[in-house]
C-alpha cells in the first residue's frame, strides 16, 4: 500500500505542475495532504518477514528459531529442524484446532493442512486465535491469513468442505493420501492427523478415514461443561479406535443433532481449550520429534486440577471392519516385532560372556578403594555452579568435620570445653 | 480509513468538475481508478466490535459472551458476569503473561494491568501472541494494540517500566493500590498479581510487593530446556511466600545474570507456555468467580505428562519482614476464623435435637419400604435421554429377571430345559 500512496503522490505533483491555473493548486495541495495522512495510516498495517531457508540455532533477536533450536542443545531433541519434513492435519478449526494450529506454526512444521466447513462468529471470540475483524470469513480462510503472516515458512493447506458428506470426505482421504511434499514418505502423505472436532460424527469419520490408511491420529475433545477435555493417541490396530469402545450416543445410532436444543449452547473457555490445545501439540511434538514419552490418553479435570491416563487395546470385536483389518496385520506383524526388539535389545546392551568386563572402557571408569573418601574432581554430582557456596556444610563435610575433631579429641580439649562452659554459666 | 478515501474520491469529482480543460480528465481518471484500488486494500484493515454494555446470554452468533455466560446455565459458575469487577495485574508479557492477558481479555475481566520493559523481537516468534509486524514495538503497547482489537470492554493499563528498579518499584505499588476502578473494593486496587516473569529476581520483587500490601498472588515459571513448569498460590500469612524456601540462587545471594553466558540463550515452546498459561488462568477464574478448587501448586512435566502437586506453609524464620507480620496477623487471626468456621458449619447442618427430621420438608422427600422395588418415577439416575436405549439389561432388570424367573420355576420348566440342552447336544 505504501508503494501505491507514493506513486498517487507523484501523479498529483504531476498534474498540479501542468495545470496552469494557480487556483487550482489549492485542491491540489488539499489531496496532497490527504495522501500523507493516509500514508501515516498505511504504516501501521501489517508488515511480513520473509522466509528462513535454514533453521539457525545463533541466538540473535533476528532470529526467530533461536529457542526451538536451543532444544537441541538442552539435550532434550535430537535434531530439531527434521520437523521441516513434517506434515500435520488438522480436522477442525475451533478452539482446539485453531491454536493448535498457531502452536505447530510457532514451532515451524513442514506444512499444515487445515479441514473446516465453518465460518468465525463472534461468539467465537470467548477462544483464543480468531480475531473480530475476521468475522464473516471461513474458518480457513481466516486461519491461512494468521497463520502466513506469524510464519511464511509454513506450507499451508486449506480445505473448506465438511468432511462428513461424501464429496467432502473423498477430497479428505485423497489429500492425505498426496504425497508430493515428500515423495519418499512411507504410508500415506501426512505424519499425523489430529482430530479437534466438536461431534462424534466428525470423530468416526476421521476414525474411518485413518483406519483406511492406516494412519496414526490423536483425538481431542472438551466438555459441554467447558472445564475438562482429554487428547487420545490411536494407532490403528495396536490401540482401541474410535469405534472400539463408542460413546453411547454413537452405540446407539442416534443422531447427536436431535440431542440439540433451541436457545442453548455449550460452554467453552480459553483456558481449557489452550491447555488442551497445548497438550496435544506437545504430545504432536514428542511423537514428531522423538522425544519423551506420548500419552495413550490424557485426561483434563479443571476443577479438581487431575490429569487421568489410561490405555486401551483394540477391540476383538469392533464393528469397524478396517480397524479389523489393522488389528489382523498388527498381530501376523507380531513375531517379526518382538525378535526386532530382542536384536536391538542384544545391541544395546551386550551380556557379559561375549562382552568381558573392562576391555572396552571408553569413559575411563575404574574401581576405587571404599577407604579413599577423598574427591578425585569437582565435577561431582554434589558440585555447585561457579559463584555459588552452600549455607550449610554437606553431610560429607559434617562426616569428616566430626570424624576429624574425634581424632584430635584428647582429655586437654574435654577440660577447655568444661571451661567455656562454665564461662557461659557465670 | 475508508471514509479518508471516500472524501478524497469526492475532491478529485470536484476538481474534475471544475477543470476546463478535457485533457486533463485522464489524469484525474488514474488518480480515481488508484483511489480505488486502495479502497480495496483497505477493506482488509482491521475493523473493531463495539463495546457491549452487559453480558448477555441469548445464544445467536453475534454475541461474544454466550459461550461464557452458558457456564452459569451448567451450573459451574454462579455469577459469571461478576468477572467485569475484578482487576488482574500481570508482571511480565513473555511467554506465558501475554498468553494469560490474551485468556482474561477474552473472557471478558473488569480491568487488566500490564507491567513490562522488554521490546518484541522476532526471537519471540516461537510462542504464542506477538506477531513479526509488532517487532520492534513495546511488549506492553502490542499487547494493548492487540488486546483491546479482541475485546474493548476491558480496561486496560499499560506500565513500560522494570518493577526491579527504584522508580519502577515505587510506580508497580502505587498502581497496584489505586482503587479509582472499584474505590468500594476491601485491600488493594487489584484482585489477584500473576507473577510472569523469567528470572528470581523480579520474583522476589513481585514477593516483597505482595507481602507489603497483603496481596494474593500467583506465581508461574518455565524451566529452562522448556519441558516442564509450573503455577502457585501464594497467600501472605497463610502459604509460603516466595522467600519462605528461596531457590539456592537466591538464598546464595548470587547474581543471577552472572550466570548467563553469551551465545546461550533458553530454550521456549509455544506448547509449554501455553499449557501453563492456561492452568494459571483457569486457576485465576476459579479464584475470581469462586468455583473449584484452586491448585496451591502444580507442576507440569511434558515429558511424562505428569502434574505434582504440594503445599507449603509459610517459613517462620522467613528473611522477609513483611511476610514475618503477615504471618504474626494470620495466626492472631485463627480463633476468629475458627469460630466462623464452626458457626458456618453449624448454620448449613443444624443438629436432630435443635431441628426435628421431617418438620420441615419442602423437597417432599419420604422413606419406601425396602420391599417396594418398584420406580417411582422415569427420573431415576440410570434414566437415559430419549431416544437412546441400552444395548444391554441394567443390573436391577437382570436381577428383576432372574427373580421373577426363580419364582415361576416348577419342576416342568426343568424338564423343558433339560429337553433344550440335549436338542443342542444332538
Amino acid at each position: 500500500m505504501e508503494a501505491e500512496l507514493k506513486e498517487m503522490l507523484d501523479d498529483l505533483e504531476s498534474l498540479g505542475r501542468s495545470l496552469p491555473d494557480p487556483s487550482r493548486n489549492a485542491s491540489i495541495d488539499k489531496l496532497r495532504s490527504r495522501v500523507k495522512h493516509l500514508s501515516e495510516l498505511a504504516k501501521f498495517a501489517p508488515a511480513h518477514r520473509s522466509k528462513v531457508k535454514d533453521m539457525s540455532a545463533e541466538v540473535v533477536d533476528s532470529n526467530p528459531y533461536s529457542r526451538l533450536m536451543a532444544l537441541q542443545r538442552m539435550g532434550i531433541v535430537e535434531n530439531y529442524e527434521r520437523i521441516r519434513e513434517y506434515s500435520v492435519a488438522i480436522v477442525g478449526i475451533g478452539g482446539v484446532g485453531s491454536v493448535a494450529a498457531e502452536m505447530l506454526t510457532r514451532c515451524g512444521v513442514g506444512r499444515l493442512l487445515l479441514y473446516d466447513y465453518d465460518k468465525v462468529e463472534l461468539a467465537n471470540m470467548n477462544r483464543l486465535f480468531f480475531r473480530p475483524e475476521q468475522v464473516g470469513m471461513t474458518k480457513t480462510d481466516a486461519a491461512v491469513q494468521t497463520l502466513s503472516d506469524i510464519n511464511p515458512d509454513v506450507v499451508l493447506e486449506s480445505y473448506t468442505l465438511n468432511i462428513t458428506t461424501v464429496q467432502g470426505f473423498e477430497t479428505f482421504i485423497s489429500s492425505l493420501k498426496n504425497k508430493s511434499f515428500r515423495p519418499d514418505k512411507e504410508g500415506s502423505g501426512v505424519d499425523l492427523v489430529l482430530s479437534c472436532v466438536d461431534n462424534y460424527e466428525a470423530r468416526m469419520v476421521v476414525n474411518q478415514a485413518c483406519n483406511e490408511l492406516n494412519q496414526t491420529w490423536m483425538e481431542s475433545g472438551v466438555s459441554e461443561d467447558a472445564v475438562s477435555g482429554h487428547i487420545q493417541l490411536l494407532i490403528p490396530g495396536e490401540t482401541a479406535c474410535f469405534a472400539c469402545a463408542p460413546p453411547l450416543v454413537v452405540a446407539s445410532g442416534v443422531d447427536e443433532r436431535t440431542l440439540k436444543r433451541e436457545g442453548v449452547c455449550a460452554a467453552s473457555l480459553p483456558t481449557t481449550m489452550g491447555v488442551i490445545a497445548g497438550l496435544l501439540v506437545q504430545n504432536t511434538l514428542k511423537f514428531l520429534l522423538k522425544f519423551g514419552h506420548v500419552s495413550p490418553y490424557l485426561g483434563y479435570n479443571s476443577l479438581k486440577d487431575y490429569f487421568p491416563t489410561m490405555e486401551m487395546r483394540p477391540n476383538p470385536q469392533c464393528a469397524n471392519a478396517a480397524c479389523l483389518e489393522r488389528q489382523k496385520e498388527y498381530m501376523l506383524a507380531k513375531p517379526a516385532r518382538d525378535a526386532a526388539a530382542k536384536a536391538k535389545m542384544e545391541a544395546e546392551a551386550p551380556s557379559a560372556a561375549e562382552c568381558p568386563l573392562h576391555d572396552d572402557n571408553e569413559w575411563n571408569i575404574s574401581v576405587v578403594d571404599d577407604s579413599d573418601t577423598k574427591r578425585t574432581d569437582a565435577a561431582s554430582s554434589d558440585a555447585l555452579p561457579e559463584g555459588l557456596t552452600r549455607e550449610l556444610p554437606s553431610a560429607d563435610e559434617f562426616k569428616n568435620a566430626s570424624a576429624s575433631g574425634s581424632a584430635d579429641t584428647n582429655i586437654d580439649d574435654l577440660e577447655d570445653l568444661r571451661k567455656q562452659l562454665e564461662a557461659l554459666n557465670s
